[in-house]
């Protein structure tokens, strides 16, 4: 990393974020749509206002050059970027900062940290990017750890190897997107994942917590990515063979692919690559129907066409982003290759949407930018801006987060509105305030949509925290009451853990358990997460 | 199952398999092939002439319905199919079978059959279709357990529920392959998953043992169309939920998948279909080099453009199934959809092809049924009647079997060559006979194929099992030394087990181990296979 900081207190590069130019262009449109006249922003904390709790470990000195407990650096590893993490971080309150963080060089420096983290009873937190949403890598609230470190990866960051046969590379875990696609690009190939965090979280955090990328069907989730992993953990070494499919035993990948750092710290993976794409279409559909789109969209994820894009947003979603008018909901559809013109495909979708009632200009799809302008375009920038809304928002007091979600087809309308009404409702209730709860579908599978859910509500500052737990909580409980995952790329983290006990058959939460106890005994990796003591 | 019974000694139906004819036409190019005159042949076992070591465990009152010792069932238990299996068979060695064979009708009673075997001190071994190739049905060797309970899950095989709009359907996991499509039939739906050994293999023992289908590229193991599981385990109920993705921690599913009946036995799944593909088009290119082959179907697998079939034979291979022409390595390349033509798709295909130097018959592309005819329908033929040979070519002292393995494209070459040497020589040595080894492409993957061996050659009567075990002991260790997978789609079961234990992390099979105690505390199912206690 070179001279430049990451926020302590929001989204990317200190100086970095929405300008007083765009704030101007915003704060009414928020206004209008809140139903507030005016906001009352209250100012990002300062470093040097925040007073932390002292260390209450010492660094041995053969760590020395490995740990630190700097202050502004004990302040960027106490929190993630959730609400509740950004409503604390303007509130003040860092009352439980890791008390060391560790920048380990080599795999070797990891072995010793977590040898010393044993030793003396203090909780091992892996922090990758530290865009976690759900409570991912902040410290242990219990008593029972001496201490937290913190082991921040960023300085395993290379593409160690690029198999361009295979079409995979060998890559360190704390490599984070923008500087892992700068390293593939002079080899022609790409991961081409990219979660909305891409900037700034890395691959062991996308494998750590099964994130889902760019493409909105086929191969979604990084799992499918992962050609195998390497793993530091208390007991030892684990390290996979490299294989392009396997069928022997259950996957051991998959026991440590969305694991969130309870077994081990992931050092380095390979991952399957594939070529940059040449050939591009996107298109942009309107339809007067949500669920009617919704139907296109089913059968496209089912015809065997593979579209990269293929992202449902609903009317009021559309129109917040710029992408529609309000009143249509707009299909973004796109596809990519690097081998063959798709105009092919993008008819056959096309004509789909066409027989469910979809409209589209079709001058649009000549031109060959298409992805990068019209609705696409602005839908593409909208997504990419919105992790620097949550620091402007919440000094507002404008309560806005997003929930996310996977359902079958033949439950998705009773599902979506079932879950959509519910929360509005509660945010109503909560708020008292005007309050719009909007969806779109980020990935979409033959069997089913994932939909991703947006709420906004004028909040009151004094109980901002209280007001979102209960809409939070009523939310993920509609999700599992209706018969969705709490999460389908998100993660679990601390925030998700009431409604994922629920979800995950109690039998296999004791084998994780019993996995925990043979990679990790003294039980110090991540504490909280997933599973309990 | 109605009144027709399945052969003990072979594959399939009494009464099927090679006729004489067949035979007549078969053994003089056998003959040929393997430089012998003429072949001895042993008669198949008759149940009569077999004794069996008298049950060494009661069947309680409360379980006479579901349990049997009848002499047939036993022997019918005691093998899976390989070719140690069918050696042992015709030397009438059925030393150690089951004692006792459960035909459970409902769930709960696999709940008490577990519970009993629990309480008598007796291994359960999950049965399937019994076609396992890996000794993943036998009783255990080890004098540890008192006896062996066999539990067959053929009773439990309804398709119980039809979700069109999902496309996905509740299946019972002891349904036969034909069974399956046949009860799918109606609503215009299918799995088409269909493993070499589906007429005679259940959805649960694909599940359990990652068995690979029908699709050459992209959806290849069963693995990827399980949505939901259900599995009795000793101490209780796993079942996971429907869902078309999810990111809520390690999946559960995969923990069961491959787990070869260890953990639990699988009673139920949602599984994902598709519709039946209206649009087909195959096509079967020459290539005078099996290396230049290997690189087009390595351009395919990257393309994006996901063929059914993509099955690179190389010239011998081709010629012994009657699809070439002996001296070249033929293609078997093949498109469906049931929602589009594919011309565009398969033209580019072949433009692969050609860029690499395959040639195909252009006018054979045009006619509707060209799967089934030419290279292609030879290969299909030979395919599905492979697995009669094994009852005619061990009763003639005949070495034949395949294994199968995994590898990275940038090492193909030089895994091919060396494994392929190391086995030749090694057969050379052992029968000091013709040897034949002979590859093709069962499965191929973006970044690697799964190549298939084929061996051939005559054996000695009297040390059979001996040359058998000489040549797959060496077979296994040059698929592991030179970097591959001990088994691609046919599980690990207790012949790949020394093997599977050098490819599977040691701290993985902690956690395997770990998890066991949970689900069996007793350790009686399966013992054996991918664990040792």
């Amino acid at each position: 990393m070179s001279e430049r900081k990451r926020k302590f207190w929001g989204w990317g590069w200190e100086g970095e974020g929405l300008n007083p130019d765009e704030l101007k262009l915003l704060e009414p449109v928020w206004a209008k749509r809140l139903g507030v006249s005016q906001f009352e922003v209250t100012a990002p904390p300062q470093a040097a206002e925040i007073e932390l709790r002292p260390s209450r470990i010492s660094i041995p000195s053969t760590l020395a050059g490995v740990c630190t407990t700097d202050h502004f650096e004990r302040l960027a590893h106490s929190y993630g970027r959730s609400f509740p993490d950004s409503v604390r971080i303007f509130q003040r309150d860092f009352s439980n900062p890791p008390d060391v963080i560790a920048f380990p060089r080599v795999e070797q420096d990891i072995v010793d940290v977590l040898d010393w983290c044993e030793n003396a009873g203090a909780a091992a937190v892996p922090f990758g990017g530290g865009s976690s949403v759900v409570g991912g890598v902040e410290p242990p609230g219990s008593g029972f750890y001496q201490a937290t470190v913190s082991i921040d990866l960023r300085n395993l960051n290379q593409v160690i190897e690029i198999d361009p046969v295979s079409e995979a590379a060998r890559i360190q875990a704390g490599t984070y997107g923008p500087s892992l696609e700068a390293q593939l690009k002079p080899s022609g190939l790409t991961l081409r994942h990219f979660p909305q965090s891409f900037e700034f979280s890395t691959l062991g955090g996308w494998i750590a917590t099964r994130s889902g990328g760019h493409f909105a069907t086929l191969h979604t989730h990084i799992d499918e990515l992962v050609e195998s992993l390497r793993v530091v953990t208390p007991r030892g070494i684990v390290e996979t063979r490299r294989l392009p499919g396997d069928g022997a035993g259950p996957s051991a990948d998959r026991l440590f692919i969305g694991s969130e750092g309870i077994f081990g710290i992931i050092t380095e993976a390979w991952m399957r690559l594939r070529k940059r794409p040449g050939f591009r279409a996107a298109a942009s559909v309107t339809f007067a129907d949500f669920y009617k789109a919704g139907d296109a969209v089913r059968v496209i994820s089912q015809s065997g066409l593979y579209p990269a894009n293929c992202r449902l947003l609903d009317a009021q979603e559309a129109g917040f982003a710029g992408a529609g008018d309000g009143q249509h909901a707009v299909l973004v559809l796109a596809f990519e290759s690097a081998d063959h013109p798709i105009d092919g495909w993008m008819n056959r979708a096309l004509e789909i949407c066409g027989d469910h009632g979809g409209e589209w200009d079709r001058s649009a799809l000549e031109k060959p930018d298409s992805h990068r302008e019209g609705a696409a375009g602005a839908w593409r920038n909208a997504f990419l801006r919105a992790c620097y809304l949550r620091e402007n928002l919440v000094p507002r007091g404008v309560i806005s987060d997003t929930f996310e979600t996977a359902i079958t087809w033949e439950r998705f309308a009773d599902f979506h509105s079932n879950v959509k009404d519910e929360v509005h409702q509660v945010i109503s209730e909560v708020t008292g305030n005007r309050a719009w709860v909007t969806c779109r579908f980020t990935h979409v599978y033959p069997d089913g949509p994932a939909p991703y859910f947006t709420f906004v509500s004028m909040g009151d500052k004094k109980r901002l925290l209280d007001q979102f737990h209960t809409i939070k909580q009523a939310a993920s409980e509609a999700l599992i009451r209706h018969g969705g995952t709490i999460t389908h790329h998100h993660a679990v983290g601390r925030m998700h853990r009431p409604q994922y006990d629920l979800q995950r058959p109690e039998l296999f939460a004791d084998a994780l358990r019993a996995a925990k106890r043979e990679f990790d005994p003294k039980w110090m990796l991540n504490p909280g997460v997933l599973i309990d003591r």
